[in-house]
């Protein structure tokens, strides 16, 4: 198993956690919700990348151990479940780690398909955020991705950093490196500073 | 015609009936609206599954017959629609033997793709419960499977006792009616008795 | 560049600022919020349309001009907003040409996958009205064609019309602008009388 593979389940986990705690917190849902939420949360980005890019068979579809890496971390988020919640700052950080690793890989992906590296930015950044955005959807909220401070954007100018290095030709891991630190970087000041993006309309 | 296709037009047109009467429920859509919403509910769950197991042609774009029972199920809806609503116990059978049918033949339409069981389960209860799931969001609900009584849980047991059926090589149609009786089982158990899943946090 | 591109660049320039728009309107989101909601009422119906169809690459995935387009019309909506929001019919217009020209390319795109008339019909529907559907579940609104004057309907009637002509053997321009027109005509019409499609159930 490689260093890659550990790094994309380690994503998979975290984004499965973030998924059960949001669903829980939002609807009171059983046990097969906040399953079915973790899960769609977690393998949603990267479905939508891979569907729209045609990219077939998609990762989960052809690995099943992601699933099983899905249900240990369900299980586990419930019997931790009274002091997760407790702990925000580690969530803080698996879910920065996550998005970082998701945008990067997805971005990589899609350039393999020979993109315009416009699209191979907006790939990347889906990957990091449409799981969240399904699991807001399915739990009747307006996608956090609208309101939160500076989070889309931190991936999306992650990619554009991945791709810049990418273009002047250095080394993948240089590549990978340097943009997943911008990412975490961008998220940790924005939320440190509490960091927003204007808003579009300032009405008069 | 095929017996297995009669089958999946009847699971078709219940489907159809069951998103039209809720969509009329809801929000008080128009003729459209409610053709639209039975449309989704019922073609939903199939075509998710097939882009998700990248499988071209989507039967309804294949096969014209689908679009006309869905229409006709809308406008016989329409006719006996005060008769209709009375009826909730044949609601309940059409829905029970709906998933069931839909849950083990997404099985085995998964299966044939070669992938692992732990996915073909999982692609047979999205084809029976991802046209509900659509028709909840589209109508700004949060979706019903996440609170009912066992609901999409029954498919995924029916679906994984076909799997080991199937893997002890059983005979096909043994397969399919014998997981196919335990889905509807459970159904009437879970409803008769009012059965739910645990809640997934018993907050202290 | 074809005058048909063009038109279709028109088409997704309107499509991003409507969606603007409404982003704007309901939830006040920021800069990014607005972008990503008029991407994907812009992209959304056509992205659908392909993904239904098995049409790999998706237009905007394979021409990036698309991206720039919409990022420009989202920055023209921010520096003309106070005017835009005031002139009401000049949406009407855009909104008007925009459904009806996606419309027709979505129907002419299903026959060339030698589908059903009945299924070209709804995948050239479905291009003109998936955008906005997605755009108001995002928004977290029930989608507002089930609501309007007669609009998703004015869409099939014209597909429908194109597919009468195109049957008969008419050249494509004729065929094209009939039906263009017919779905002007229709949406000009039902606005001016408020007509509506009949509620579906008129309880007793």
């Amino acid at each position: 198993m490689s260093l890659q593979h550990i790094l994309e389940l380690c994503g998979i986990a975290f984004f499965a956690v973030s998924g059960a705690l949001v669903a829980n917190q939002k609807s009171k849902p059983d046990w097969f919700g906040v399953t079915f939420i973790g899960f769609i949360t977690s393998i949603g980005g990267g479905s939508i990348r891979d569907m729209l890019l045609g990219s077939y068979p998609l990762s989960w579809v052809k690995d099943p151990t992601i699933i099983y890496v899905i249900i240990a971390s369900i299980v586990i988020t419930s019997l931790f479940f009274n002091k997760l919640i407790r702990f925000k700052k580690i969530f803080f950080i698996f879910d920065t780690l996550g998005i970082a690793m998701f945008t990067i890989l997805g971005t990589e992906k899609a350039l393999n398909f020979h993109v315009d590296p416009a699209i191979a930015a907006i790939m990347g950044m889906f990957s990091a955020i449409m799981g969240g955005v399904i699991r807001d959807v399915l739990t009747n909220q307006v996608p956090v991705i609208f309101r939160k401070e500076i989070y889309a954007t931190a991936c999306l100018i992650g990619a554009i950093v991945y791709l810049i290095l990418n273009a002047l030709n250095c080394e993948r891991y240089t590549c990978l490196i340097a943009s997943t630190l911008i990412i975490i970087a961008i998220r940790v000041v924005a939320v440190k500073y509490q960091l927003s993006l204007p808003q579009f309309n300032r009405e008069k």
